[in-house]
Formats: structure tokens, C-alpha cells, sequence
């Protein structure tokens, strides 16, 4: 019980020194790849750069005490830090102090809706979102965080929450291109981009072992940072319009409590919802399949809780919404992470270069930055996945079409919300006409076939209806449909036999289908009769007081009502 | 193809004198419920009385050439007009006349919906709405309804779309009761509560015939609305409080255009979507239970266009939203009606009554028409309901109590939409863990069946997992996870067979879970098998790349799979 909701129980104390030594070597390459990461996540949210550096160390031990998977890597990421600076936007605040003050409450609720989501075992509602909306949905948003950045690269201000504003802020700002910055920041780019592609085999090639080359091709980022930084000190780059990191308040951040507003809490309500779900979704499925390439197992819901804490400790430490990462729990992963204790260590790490470093990057380029935004979102972009998902399925489709033209046009939040709802009232209206066939009795067996497919013995006053799908609300009109129409055309029908043989469940509106067919088939002299219910299904009709107001039969088998009914007949 | 958007060239050209007098008398009976019913709604919504008799003029008309039912009876009903208000008083309008365009814009763009639902053959989305929801809902607006009359009755002023603000408002108003309005109101519930329940046992314990008694039985309404214009006229009550109708302008409507304000249309859409899908839904089932009893059929999508071309009748005609009422519709189909033809008949009875009767009616109380109002839907009201329904199904039961107390303390659009929303949540997590279990052969069968039931052969290297129902986003995952426990479980596994007899779809997310599946088990040197897919499945599967990277085979049966694996272990 307490090894639930503390996981870390249960690997603490097996804890060696070869693990020791795995998990720090994890841990200094997560830390060298998560300091550029934060500071560029914590500007794309709109909030000072060390703010990222905070959500980077309280988080992490956090999630290591309550998280369940061995490789994730918490902290701030991309697509959650856009939908921050979403959220906050909509509430048009004057300051960066009210900014970030919004912020914290924003990771403080959603750290409350992760636990109680976990609490209450919740997990299951992530699925809701199904893998074209998400798919579409991240490359959209990447779309729209590398079309936010290249402001950065350009050196000019342009302000917007989807890309049709910021393409208009672009272009209308394209004369005021400050070109120190747009050589710099265009370089960085292309160096990233080179790095992310080229370094590994390069390194191979040169005759660098793979246990070296992996982690050596990660600290691309970093090298173009001390470049950039370099460059911008020497050459005095500030002063001829490069836009800098500037002074970061050196130190620890201090805890403190959030503000407990009533109207800002209610206002980032639906926000930290979205905030949460979204997190939640994009890190339990790399927690999982890491877990499952070593045969590890996770716990989603108790995940939800580490999730939650990990937002908590933000919140209580200057930070803003974070959840697992894609590319760090991978790199965690492969440079040989074996328990969260490497997000701890990765924690320390980056509390030190929080009270060290600061200093040094006073001169960071904030276009170093925004190159390694745009490299690593354009990598999360896959369009491909339109076309493979036309081909498979256009319902499919359909979701994904809308979530990237919705969020792309409109914004992350309503983005989101609307390829949610488009996927499940498609899903619903595929259920809503149920397979179903009459069938008749195969000549000397007991098995009974589809009427139209196979040559089979039908009885002119019985008729057989198969119904292949459970019945509930969005099939149960349908149902009444078909069997109005089958009776119709059969006007010297005496018994109608309803064979339910893949019916897992009847809701109350199906329920009220069967009695609204037995009445009715009642007024036609017509008995209703039912075949092959499945126990569970059985036991909630009796329940009702639909079996005593039947007309006909339950039968356990089909041939059992084919043969009573067969020789029943007037 | 004609037939099909006009229904009633199939039924006028075979009319005949029999059909004629069948459908004349009903169409008498009708009317005759019609007049007090139609003055009352509108005034229920908000509007002038004459506004109920403009709504029932045209409509029935237009309903007459394009709807598909033979006795439904189209106009104002109850809960429409109670959404009609809700719809209204969300825009703070100031003057009557306002209230009045906006209410014509409403039933325009309700109409327009409707038809364009129809045209797209969307009427399977009204099923989205379940049996308690709407079942909760009608009974939560019932009794909104009666609240909100009962300011008439006591002869005070309250205003209110929840059953808070209108008690709220009632209490305050209490010591304002008009004693001459409380005594006529109360003696018309009363009397037409008495008539409702004793009126026609009685007509035929007095030897009236069965035939004359039903219709006799019905004209209540009038009589009481006959008797408290005499006493009002006569005692000269209008000096003592009793509020009246008052002048009506005499005459037929005149015919307009709506206003094409965009703001207007704007704010208005929400509400005519939801006041055109529980409209179509609450139409939609009586009419097909009373064509059902006749073994007719009628046409849901072309019923759209029936209903919506009655809206835009209702809205250039200076009415507001109609749709078929149950009550008028039964009493229709009792009387006789044959034929749409019988609705027509109807609309020129309530020409006749605007033209010639209006000065009759000035002296009508409005406690009269409160008090027909109350007495109709209070027959709505069904909170035992909520007994069967919990003793049937919980997650049902949980749809109805939120669509209810939604319903009652928030108003009907908030009411209607948590309801929907809630039943296709819950809906959705039933399905989200599907019915599986690990399965062996029945010695000397080829039948395979649950290992925990049954005892059957099976094979250490070989596991096979049967799945019984669809797989899609919201149970993919819940796949995986079953799949990597099982496996986990089985440390000499070889083959994985998964199969799949009830699985009638698999959507995109899933087929990203056997992706997944596939290259996980592969890593663990397990081959992924499928056995007993279904023809449209598999040919759906070959569209996509799955095949290709499956490490193991597809089997057409599950003995198949077992013969030729068994053999196959190394």
C-alpha cells in the first residue's frame, strides 16, 4: 500500500553502486542537454529564462520520490510550455511580475487536477485522446513554437498565439531585421541542425567509440551556446541590437505559495485541464515504452500522482508547468539510466549551474536559444502521418485534418478540444449502425448463417435477426429501425427471435428499444423472443421488468428456439 | 427521388372521401387542444399571445408537404418554448419587440439546420442523445416549467430560467399574492387536473360512447378557459388584479423576412442547435412509435427536413421554434388521422380561430393558461425514473441525476449539454477495458476457450490472447498493457498470437498499439501472431505497413496458428 503511492520505496532500497554509477552518468548528459532546454522553454512560455532553471531541479526530485518509471525525464517541455504561454495570453496581464505569478497558480492547479486525477484513478480518461488528435496536435503546435521563435532568429518583435497572427507580425516587422542576430541566430540553426544529423556518424567515423559518440553529439547545444556567448561578449554584439539572457538573479529559488485568487484560479481553470491532459498523455506513453523495451511495468495512475507532485514542487519553487519529455527520457534512457534516482542527481546538477553559472550566460544570445527550440520542435513536426493515417483510415483522418488546421488557425486550446470531440463523435457514429444479419438454420448442423450469404433453412412464421455489436444508446434507434423493417416486409411472421451472441452490455436506452419493440411487436401478434444472452447481460435484464412483460422466450442456444418454435406455430 | 424530398406525393394522389372525414375529424380535436395550447407556450417563451397561433398556422402546412409522419402534430410544445425563453434571455434585450425578431431569427436558423442535418443525413447524431438523458431532461424542464407558471397562478411577478432563481423570486413575491387570480388559477388546476384523470371514466360510467367520450375528455381546456372569460368578463376581475390576454391583433400573420443581423445570428447559434437537436429527438420518437403501430415507417433524415421547413414557415410567418408535441401527436393519432393532410386541416382551424375568435379572448386570464401549462407538464415529469434506471445501470442512472440537477439549478442548455457529455464519457470508459482472456485448446476440439474456466492444452512457448470486441483509442492502450503483462508473466514465451473473432474495427491508435506491440515483443525475441481476422479488418490492415513489419503470421483460424506453432519452437 505505502509502496504505491511511494514507488521509490521499493528500488531505494535494493539501490547499488553500479546503479549509483549508471544513474549519474545519465544524469550529467540529461543536465548538460536540459540547461539550454529550460532557459529556452521558460522564454517560449513567456516568462523569465531562469524560471526554466527552477521548474528544473524541485520537479525532479519530486517526481523521483512519486513517479513510476525508472527513465522519464521531468522538466519543462516544449509543447506544455506553449500551451502556458497560451493560457496566460488569454488573460491579458499587464506585468511579467503578474505573469509569472499566473504561471505558478497555472502549474499549482494542474499539479492538484494530476493528483486527483491519480487519486481517483482517472488514467483511463488520457486514452480519450487518440493518437491522430495528439499526433496532429504536437505537430501543429511545433509549427507554431518554431514559427514563434524565428522572431528571435530575426532579431524582431512579433507577438501571437496561432500562425496566422504570427506570420502577420512577421512580415509586417521583415524591414526591421536586426542582421548581427539574424547571422547568429541563422548560423546557430544550422550548426544544430548539422549536429543533430551529421555529429553522430561524424564521430563514428573518426574513430570515436559509440559509448563516447552518443553523449558526445548531445552537447551540441551547449557548444553553440559557449560559442554564441563568446562571440556576443568579444565582439559586443549587445550593443549593436543582439538581444541577450541579461542579468539572472543568482541562486537557489526561494519557496513560497502560490496566490490563491479566486477569479485567476477560476480563470485557469479549463487551461491547467488541458495543461494536465495533455502532459499527462505525451509522458506516460515514452514512460511505457521505455518501461516495456526492459519489461519494466508503470503505473498510470500513479504516474498522474508523480506527474502532479512534480507540478506541485514547481509551483512552490518559482516554476511552471512541466511534465516528461520525449527526447531527454530517450537520452536518459540510452545513456543507461536504472531508477529515477538520475532525475535527482539531474536535479543537483542543475542547482548548481543555477548558483554558478548564471554569471556566464548573462551574454546568451537569446536567437542561440530560439535555434534550439526551433531544431528540436521541427523534429516532433511529422506530416507524413497525414497521408499514412488517409490511407488507413479516413475517420482517422478526419480528427487528425482538424486538430492541425484548428490549432494551427485558432490556438492550442481550442485546437485541442475540437479534435477530441471530433474523434469521438466519429468513433461514436461508426457504432451507431451495428452489424447484424437474419440468419437460418444450416441443413443438418446447429450453427445458423446470414440468409443472403449462405444456403440455409429459414421457417416462414420465425425470424431470426443476429445482432454482432453490444446495444446502448447510440445503436439502439437503429436496432428498432431494423427490426420494424424485417417484420414489415414479412407480414406472415409469428415469432421474432432477437439472437445476441456478441452482446456484451445493454444500456438503459437499448432497454427501452427491446420494450418499445416488444410492444409493439405485441400489437402485431408477433412474440418476441430472445437467443444466446450472455450471463452478465442476462443478470441486469432481470433487474428490469422487461422479461416479465416479454411476449416470447429467452432461449439459451439458437436451436434450442428454432426447434420449440418451429413446431409452435398455428 | 421526388417522393423522397416531398412525401406527400405518395399520399395525396391515392386520397380519397374516407381518408378526407377520418382526417377532418381529427383535425377538429386537435385544434380544439391547439388554441389554449399554442396561447400558452407563447407566452411561455416570453411572447405575445398570438405569436403561439402564428406558430401553428404555417408550420403545419409546410410539415404536411415535406414531413414523413401521418399523425404527428407539429407547433409550439412545451420544452422547445421553455428553451426558446432560456435562448432569449441569455441576450438581455430590452423591449418585447426585440424579443420578438430575435425569437423569428432563432426559428429561422433552427430551421436552416434542421434542413441541413436533414440534407446531410445527419439524424444519426441525434442518437448521441440517450434515453435518460433526454427522459432526465423533459422531467427537469417539466418542472421548471410548472415553477415558472405558478407566478401566474399566484397572480405575482418572478422571473427565472432555474428552479433557484424562479423559487427565490416567488418567495420574495409571496406577500404580493393576488387573492381573485390565486382562487381562479388554482380552481382551473384543479378542474383540469380533475378532468385529465376523472373526466373520461366518468363520460362512460354515464353511458357516453367510447368514441365521443375520448375526444369529449380532451376539450377540458376549453371549457375552462370558456368559464373564466365569463367570470372574468362578468365580476369584472381585470379591475381586481387578474391579469388578462388582453387585445390581440385580429388577422392572419403577416408574411416577413427574419432580421440578418450577424451579431444577432451569432449568439443565437449555440442555442438553435440545441433547441433543433432535442426538437428533431423528441419528434422523432413519437413519430416513429405511432408509424410503428401502424407498421408504417417513417424517414429520420427527411423528418429533418419536415421539421426545419416547418421552422422556416414558423419563422416567416412571425412565429417562433416549433416541433412535433407528443401529446397533440397521440391525441392525432387516436382521432383518426390518416394522412399529413390532417395537420393542414388543423392549420386552417387555427386561421379560422386568429381571424374570428381573437375578440373572444380578450377577457382570458392568464392563470387559465398557466394552469393548462402546469397540467400538461407535470404529465411529463418522471423522477421514478430514476429509481428504475438506477436499479437497471449506474453509469446510466449517473447521466440522468447530472442532466436533472444540471437541468433544474443551472438552466436547460448547461442542463442538456453536461448530460450529453457526461453518458458519452461514461459510455466510452466502459468500453475502455474490452473483454480478453488467455486461451488453450479443449483436447481433441478444435475449439479454444478461457484457461481460468476451462480445462485446456496449453503450450509454454506459445500464448494466445483472445480479444472480444473492437479496438480503438480509448481501449488501445489498455491492450498494450495487457499484452506486456501477460508476456512479462511468461518469461519462455516465443509466440504471441493475438486473436481477434469479435474485433470488427481496428482505428488508427490501434494499429499504433500493435505497431508498438509488434517491435516490443520483437526486442524480446517474441514473434507477434494474428489469428481468425475479419475480411474488412484484414483488408484494412493491408492499406497500412503493419503486415510487412509483423514479425510472425496472420492465421485464418486459431488452429491453424496452434498447429503450425507448435511445431515451430526451437
Amino acid at each position: 500500500m505505502l509502496k504505491q503511492y511511494f514507488p521509490f520505496l521499493s528500488w531505494a532500497k535494493v539501490y547499488d553502486r553500479q546503479q549509483l554509477s549508471s544513474d549519474a552518468v545519465a544524469a550529467l548528459i540529461v543536465t548538460v542537454m536540459l540547461i539550454p532546454q529550460s532557459l529556452a522553454y521558460a522564454l517560449l512560455a513567456g516568462l523569465p529564462a531562469q524560471v526554466g532553471l527552477y521548474a528544473s531541479i524541485l520537479p525532479l526530485i519530486a517526481y523521483c520520490v512519486f513517479g513510476t518509471s525508472r527513465t522519464l525525464s521531468v522538466g519543462p517541455v516544449a509543447v506544455v510550455s506553449l500551451m502556458t504561454a497560451a493560457a496566460l495570453g488569454n488573460l491579458s496581464l499587464a506585468t511579467t511580475e503578474q505573469y509569472l505569478v499566473a504561471a505558478i497558480v497555472l502549474a499549482f492547479i494542474s499539479g492538484l487536477m494530476l493528483i486527483l486525477m491519480g487519486v481517483l484513478k482517472l488514467g483511463v480518461f488520457a486514452n480519450f485522446l487518440s493518437h491522430p488528435v495528439i499526433s496532429g496536435f504536437i505537430s501543429a503546435a511545433g509549427i507554431i513554437i518554431a514559427a514563434s521563435q524565428l522572431k528571435h532568429v530575426l532579431g524582431v518583435s512579433a507577438q501571437g498565439h496561432n500562425i496566422l497572427e504570427i506570420a502577420h507580425a512577421l512580415f509586417n516587422n521583415l524591414p526591421n531585421i536586426n542582421y548581427p542576430t539574424l547571422v547568429l541566430g541563422f548560423s546557430a540553426t544550422v550548426f544544430l541542425f548539422w549536429v543533430r544529423k551529421s555529429l553522430y556518424p561524424l564521430l563514428l567515423r573518426i574513430g570515436v567509440g559509440e559509448v563516447m559518440a552518443a553523449p558526445l553529439a548531445k552537447t551540441g547545444p551547449v557548444l553553440a551556446i559557449v560559442v554564441t556567448i563568446t562571440a556576443t561578449w568579444l565582439l559586443g554584439l549587445e550593443q549593436r541590437g543582439v538581444k541577450i539572457v541579461g542579468e539572472i538573479p543568482q541562486g537557489l529559488p526561494q519557496l513560497t505559495l502560490p496566490n490563491f485568487d479566486i477569479d485567476l484560479w477560476q480563470q485557469l481553470l479549463a487551461s491547467a485541464l488541458l495543461i494536465s491532459i495533455v502532459g499527462f498523455v505525451e509522458s506516460v506513453s515514452v514512460a511505457q515504452t521505455l518501461a516495456a523495451k526492459r519489461r519494466q511495468r508503470i503505473s498510470p495512475n500513479q504516474e498522474l500522482i508523480g506527474l502532479g507532485a512534480a507540478n506541485i514542487a514547481s509551483s512552490v519553487s518559482g516554476g511552471f508547468p512541466v511534465t516528461g519529455g520525449f527526447s531527454r527520457s530517450v537520452v536518459n534512457y540510452d545513456a543507461g539510466a536504472e531508477t529515477p534516482a538520475a532525475g535527482a542527481y539531474a536535479a543537483l546538477g542543475i542547482a548548481l549551474a543555477t548558483v554558478f553559472l548564471t554569471p556566464l550566460i548573462y551574454f546568451l544570445p537569446k536567437a542561440t536559444l530560439a535555434a534550439t527550440i526551433i531544431v528540436a520542435v521541427l523534429s516532433l513536426v511529422d506530416l507524413g502521418a497525414l497521408k499514412r493515417t488517409w490511407q488507413y483510415s479516413k475517420s482517422d483522418f478526419c480528427a487528425m485534418l482538424v486538430t492541425i488546421i484548428f490549432t494551427l488557425i485558432n490556438g492550442v486550446e481550442l485546437g485541442i478540444m475540437l479534435g477530441v470531440t471530433v474523434s469521438i463523435l466519429l468513433h461514436l457514429y461508426r457504432t451507431s449502425k451495428p452489424h447484424s444479419a437474419e440468419v437460418g438454420l444450416v441443413t443438418g448442423t446447429e450453427h445458423f448463417r446470414n440468409v443472403k450469404r449462405h444456403k440455409v433453412e429459414t421457417h416462414k412464421h420465425v425470424l431470426t435477426l443476429r445482432i454482432d455489436e453490444s446495444l446502448y444508446f447510440v445503436n439502439a434507434r437503429y436496432l428498432e429501425d431494423r427490426v420494424y423493417d424485417l417484420v414489415a416486409k414479412h407480414p406472415y411472421v409469428e415469432h421474432f427471435v432477437l439472437m445476441c451472441p456478441a452482446v456484451n452490455f445493454i444500456d438503459a436506452s437499448a432497454l427501452e428499444s427491446l420494450e418499445a419493440i416488444n410492444v409493439l411487436l405485441k400489437d402485431s401478434q408477433v412474440k418476441f423472443h430472445l437467443s444466446e444472452v450472455k450471463g452478465p447481460v442476462m443478470d441486469r435484464l432481470e433487474r428490469s421488468h422487461f422479461l416479465e412483460q416479454l411476449t416470447g422466450q429467452v432461449f439459451l442456444s439458437q436451436f434450442d428456439a428454432w426447434q420449440t418454435l418451429e413446431h409452435s406455430n398455428s
